[in-house]
């Protein structure tokens, strides 16, 4: 599925790289964190006022662990996001500009409910999401998140799954699974809560970098992901 | 254990809301957010450069949920604290300033190789949790860092548990569990790496706020503790 999208987004990447290589160089990638920084997929993950911490936090380190390019975009700008727990996270860069000109292999959605109600209020968000399905791009929901898919009109009928209290929100529009704590239905996976933010976070690391590093990267952090 | 501890600790919560209760109340109590914080219990989080951010963000959001009040205290300063996958997070405070006239009924330590590193060279952590082991008060620490534990001199020839790869630094001074993914001795917990934080934060709030707390924050996290 995703061979397609290697050779359009290499170039890109390329032409940018010549464009200004110091800049990306200085910006993206701090010397020796992650390799083939050049080469990677990209992930953005929008962190909004109210996000669940832990959902976004996992994604974000364990994306990073998988050698994913991560950019953290801040949905009101780039200060300081007071999460649900109130931890503060200051994204890379603001939504507005993490969308300029780059695009990404995948969008994630953490949860928490002011984040998921910030996110279905978001005009940029519902664009963003629209323009990724149209694309054939991944997008990942979890925990309360999937309702602003469903605020958005994206990806109207397939399956997906939830934290349980969203159901009622969702079973009209989408294919409801209650039984697995990660969905994946083609370019969408969703799913549950801070307790299954680990196996969201490996199963987009899967599909990106491949189930070999997801493995790799579980074991380093005392889990198991087949 | 901790009914000894309950009266001075009201007693000085009382006597600083006296002299500056607008200013405690500002700060430390976003409204109706949690709830019995005068009476509540008190965790400090350690937070350095280079710490796990999973390990972390997970110890500050479920104790938080199990209503403990939390201070998020940069080894460093008050400045953005850059973790070990690049997520930048603010804490509330100094450690300076967090552990003056203040008493915490546990000390949590995150993992991460260069938080753990940033606390084992730091004179201040080293006093921190002399002081916390004298008073008999709880140290809790994950992954990486219960070898700056070791390196203080903390809890020596107790039973702990690390991050397997520490495990050479720590078998000398200390009865090491391989087998337990949370193992407490006594005032000291400790635990593996990130996929055993969510067991570890639900340990330290079940020993402050009780069992039945933890088992509800748990499922509500769609997790169970026993
Ligand atoms: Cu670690």
């Amino acid at each position: 599925m995703y061979s397609m999208l290697r050779w359009p987004l290499r170039l890109l990447t390329l032409g940018r790289s010549r464009e200004n290589s110091a800049l990306s160089i200085a910006i993206q990638q701090p010397k020796g964190t992650y390799i083939n920084k050049m080469d990677g997929k990209r992930a953005l993950i929008v962190l909004a006022p109210g996000a669940e911490e832990m959902e976004f936090t996992i994604a974000a380190d364990v994306l990073r662990r998988a050698g994913i390019i991560v950019t953290v975009a801040g949905l009101e700008g780039s200060e300081p996001v007071k999460c649900s727990r109130d931890v503060m996270i200051v994204p890379d860069k603001s939504l507005e500009d993490a969308v300029t000109d780059q695009v990404y292999d995948v969008i994630v959605l953490p949860g928490g409910l002011g984040g998921s109600t910030a996110m279905s209020n978001s005009k940029a968000v519902g664009e963003l999401l629209h323009k990724q399905e149209s694309a054939g791009r991944l997008i990942a929901a979890i925990c309360a998140a999937p309702t602003a898919l469903a605020k958005h009109g994206i990806a109207t009928g397939k399956s997906l799954t939830s934290y349980p209290a969203m159901k009622p929100q969702l079973v009209e529009k989408y294919c409801y699974v209650d039984d697995q704590n990660v969905v994946q239905d083609g370019n969408l996976i969703t799913s549950r809560g801070p307790g299954t933010a680990y196996e969201f976070a490996l199963k987009i690391s899967e599909q990106l970098a491949g189930t070999a590093k997801a493995q790799e990267i579980a074991k380093a952090m005392l889990l198991s992901y087949n």
